[in-house]
């Protein structure tokens, strides 16, 4: 199997969630790194490029000569797509001159400093003919696409009731004066719910199967002092009528990354817990709850043919960031879609159009406010 | 030690929570139940007392007799307090009842029928000089009593954040046509958040020893056709600034009493589940989790006497419900408090007053509604 | 319903198990204490049965005046049977008087003090046609009979492994020079075994449904200086063909009561684990595990009916105490038999085949050893 | 950072380990690999390594022409060490001609075909200068090198006791005729033992830090009419005096890879679980147990450098797995040790020498056995 050619913006030396994509594309082994541009700081970019063995010419002093540059390149030597792993004020530019010279796109999450941007992004996705992707890694889990199939496929009956959670403690103390998350400046209108607040909300729409139509928010900082959240709740409206509640937090202190997942239908319920991935329960009033595991008999075919190891040999968070990447690599070979769910342009405007609602809600005093759709 | 005598209106033949009051009161020997008015049917009320082995003399036709009766028997002989386990629109008049002729009250909750009714009983005990006690019976287990302590002692710092959580499944089928829960006529203005949500409510004002001062609320039935509530969440904010979410379901499909709380402070959080009701997780940013466990080195005083058995040997709701119990029979005997927190009339107030709120705060499209403190 | 009526011997002032026994009996009403020899003291006796309400007049110096004087009381009054909570030296001594006054006996475990004492004790109520009850509390657990009755319809397939373990870790550190347990004289030939051991000896041949043909062992003591084994490991042989690991422990420090047992079969495998009582674990090679869980749909008729509360709201210990007291109530009232599995005389006999031969097999090096059907 | 280069034996296509080895390989973007003679089919070889995108001329035909046509190659590029993922028979031929021919070795466990063969493998090495690392991928995460230097450091006192455990059950049914592992011809002396029991043995002496001393076992089918062991037990005797026992089974049906570990010393006792491989539990008599997490405060510095991704997200089987990889490259760098520790030629000599005492002491009828050493 040819290895498609990625390019990478950002994620220079010590940058570190440039450093997840590149071990994330790397474990399959599907997915070669030709070239990057890895620091606005030309040196910085060179050295970073040299010490994951690039040749000097193909470790760009900018993003915009590296697509002109890898344009140029002929077609079997070019990269084939860009993975962009800037600051997010950067991903839209980014992203534009990556389409302009005819380059797919994988981007870290979330998609665009704001709603507006998420606009922009769709209208010239769409247009372009080419590929994008984001990186909502939790739904990479087996166990979420499995949720997903069930789910869909009308086991749960109805989807009535929907509690999601992403609760971390890092931000329960002093987090330093220079945390860009917390500047309204570089972070946007959030940092809660810009950050983790889009991972929730993703994980239940892709679960569900359904949009989040409205919601009501009390969103805020808990440690005093900081302008943006570190903190919020919102009440959840879906489309079909079901309700729920999503839980985002960074100063519940101990927590790591408390993610979770709860889906009540009228016949069923599941569970999924991101500490304990391998994992999803299965709940009924009519008899015992099944635990259903990677790997295991009782998955369907899309879950099972995510595995790499024998059931009962945990795979984890690069696993999951890695079967986006093999999924992605399957999109740029032009194979068929196998049924897997990689997050892409719906997900990317969803995620700023709901940060931009519960910050709207909230400051209302929780007013319900519909999420819009497009 | 003496026996305290207690007798009991409601809980006769096949009444599911008079049964588990009387298991609790046996439990530890110290309290007898000595006469009874099980049943507003005279006959069934004869026959239930009966079978539970009480001479036919002091088996009631009504409460309002054994009040009498009971009055007129010689000191040492008569019931010195009453357990009231009726359906909750009778709750108020056999307190009433009891109050006049001089009887101490061990009620279950909910407390009254509305936020009226809670007011006045507040009135009547309050000038009576006897003892009320509330069977919110989640704060008996032992380490729910140690999260208090440890909360209230500031282990955590300053509380920031409450997530309480109490959901069942049993309403997601059909619950036919008579179930009361689901009456207004006798239910009141809420099924679900009166019933658990309640529960849910006392435990986090119980743990965090504060009060929760207002709510933005979306309750209502997620199954059609029902008059009130199965399902709801409420934004919560503290007296202190701290802020939390309440979520009760009964139609959270194979869930069975996932009651759970967790406060997050300044320094520390914590973690309590009644499915796993003798362990107690701490939290921090610092180091390990801590398990604590029922029984085990680490527990202030209070929630070691709490112990039956040794560490490991797990106790159970009865325990738990009996520690209420001995903590009454304690009170009637006159006894130093031993710094445990028995409900008793602020959360009887306080219950009818969240459910008063929430129901108010959802039906105004989810306002912000202050929880009124008296 | 009548109360059945016991006396007991034994378990006076600050007597532990006594303490639980009389909670046990309590629960459910079905039993009434009516006299006891509470301590070989007598006025210690007289001190402890009136602080437990008894009349004075039924509060005897010893049990031998306690079987006669009770054996002259009219039929209506008398006690029924005699809670043997002595020491174990004394067990069989009062079992004795008690059988030969024409009393039921629920004995405390171990049954006597060696296994030729129980020889003489399978004889001697073999010959009564009295009644005799053995607790072995754990396997008053509903999840305990559930995985009896699903091991013995065939659910799992023949039995080919067992694991049963009983780890506790309270005499990691000095015990004290007075502990009866490590005194030969006193606690007989083990204290591990004997002690805890038993239990999970019972727990797997109960389980089962199977004897346990065979055993290796290494036990002894792992704290330098004792006389009597802390610690001890026993691998197993079946009757049927199955091998299977006894890891009993009290020096496993750290753990409370870490009590569980694994049963797989050819088609299903089981676990249980006494922490976590109200699950019950199966698992196979073809689809998820199932949880089962106590009081929810998906058990068998009889372990359903051991629940007294609705399911999620946790039974214990206690509880689990309570059902074998309930059942021995019911045996001594003459009703038919639900199912339910008591342990009784043949249990007796098998614990201590088990020490002997554990202990035997050990001291010659691990030689393999059948242990005494009878 | 250069990339160390690798070369494989054994892997083709379909061949399991070999894939694994090269994602964990890959993981770090450490290890390169650059050539390799993949299966004993010329054309199958070359095939394979197509596919892997290496050069045809770097493709072997047989592993002995490998290693002299690499041998041959300029320093800088030649491979540096050999990966061995062949069958065990393999193991030892291959590693002969790559230390003749001056390359290091990483092979796949058990380390050769029987105890013999192991000693040679000894003296090979030795008298090499090279490098050799085995395949024990469990000592590769990040909480068993936690869990071994806290025993080390003295953190639980004297160690007592030890429970180790691998139980799978994959084996519970029709295994097919051919299985090799179930054949002595091509598995040696032991099927369960030599595949698992040696991983297990393995845990037990790293994380203590003790080597076992004796044995006695009972290991053999428990599935009729197969040759070789697919389930044993052993008790253990360590070189201090602690005891302990060792599981493994491959027909606990049911099982997907329970393999854990509990280390029981004189003031605590720890406890770590494969399947949940992020959580290391310290429990004492003396306080509330307490959960250690990978990359979580209160972590030696050993264990918190081998994490790549923030705490709370799960690593698993391939990141450990790439924990030794990553730790060879550095090795054959001639980087100075950072305190992981490496199974290597020790424990190659010390798993056959269990799988030899093992079968020859359940052969005895259980007969303590020592374990040799050398």
């Amino acid at each position: 199997m040819q290895k498609v050619r990625m390019g990478m913006v950002g994620g220079g030396e010590g940058a570190f969630i440039g450093a997840v994509h590149r071990m994330a594309a790397a474990l399959d082994g599907q997915v070669e790194l030709v070239c990057g541009s890895f620091s606005s700081d030309a040196e910085r970019s060179a050295r970073s490029g040299a010490a994951l063995g690039l040749p000097a010419a193909r470790c760009y002093a900018d993003f915009a000569s590296m697509m002109r540059s890898e344009a140029a390149l002929p077609a079997e030597q070019r990269m084939e797509f860009v993975a962009v792993v800037t600051p997010n004020h950067l991903h839209l530019p980014v992203v534009k001159a990556a389409l302009a010279s005819g380059f797919h796109v994988f981007s870290d999450k979330p998609a665009t400093f704001d709603l507006n941007e998420a606009r922009e992004l769709q209208a010239l996705v769409s247009g372009s003919g080419l590929h994008y992707a984001l990186s909502h890694t939790y739904v990479g889990y087996a166990m979420v696409q499995e949720a997903r199939r069930r789910v869909l496929a009308g086991e749960l009956g109805r989807v009535r009731k929907v509690v999601v959670e992403y609760s971390q403690g890092w931000l329960a103390g002093d987090a330093g004066e220079d945390l860009w998350r917390l500047d309204p400046a570089r972070s946007g209108a959030s940092c809660c719910m810009g950050d983790i607040g889009t991972h929730a909300f993703n994980l239940a729409e892709t679960v569900t199967g359904l949009k989040i139509a409205e919601l009501s928010s009390d969103i805020g900082p808990l440690v005093p002092g900081r302008q943006l959240d570190d903190d919020g709740t919102a009440l959840l409206r879906f489309e079909n009528g079901a309700r729920g509640v999503l839980i985002a937090s960074q100063v519940s202190v101990g927590e790591e990354n408390n993610l979770s997942v709860r889906v009540y239908g009228e016949r069923a319920g599941l569970e999924w817990r991101q500490q304990e991935p391998n994992s999803l329960i299965l709940k009924s009033n009519e008899g015992p709850a099944q635990v259903l595991r990677a790997g295991w008999p009782g998955l369907g075919d899309g879950a099972l043919a995510l595995g790499r190891i024998p059931a009962g040999h945990p795979e984890g968070y690069l696993e999951a960031f890695a079967n986006l990447y093999r999924a992605f690599a399957a999109v740029v070979r032009g194979e068929a879609d196998n049924g897997f769910h990689l997050p892409g342009l719906d997900e990317a405007f969803r995620g700023m159009a709901f940060v931009d609602t519960a910050v709207a809600s909230s400051a209302a005093g929780g007013q319900w406010r519909a999420i819009p759709v497009e």
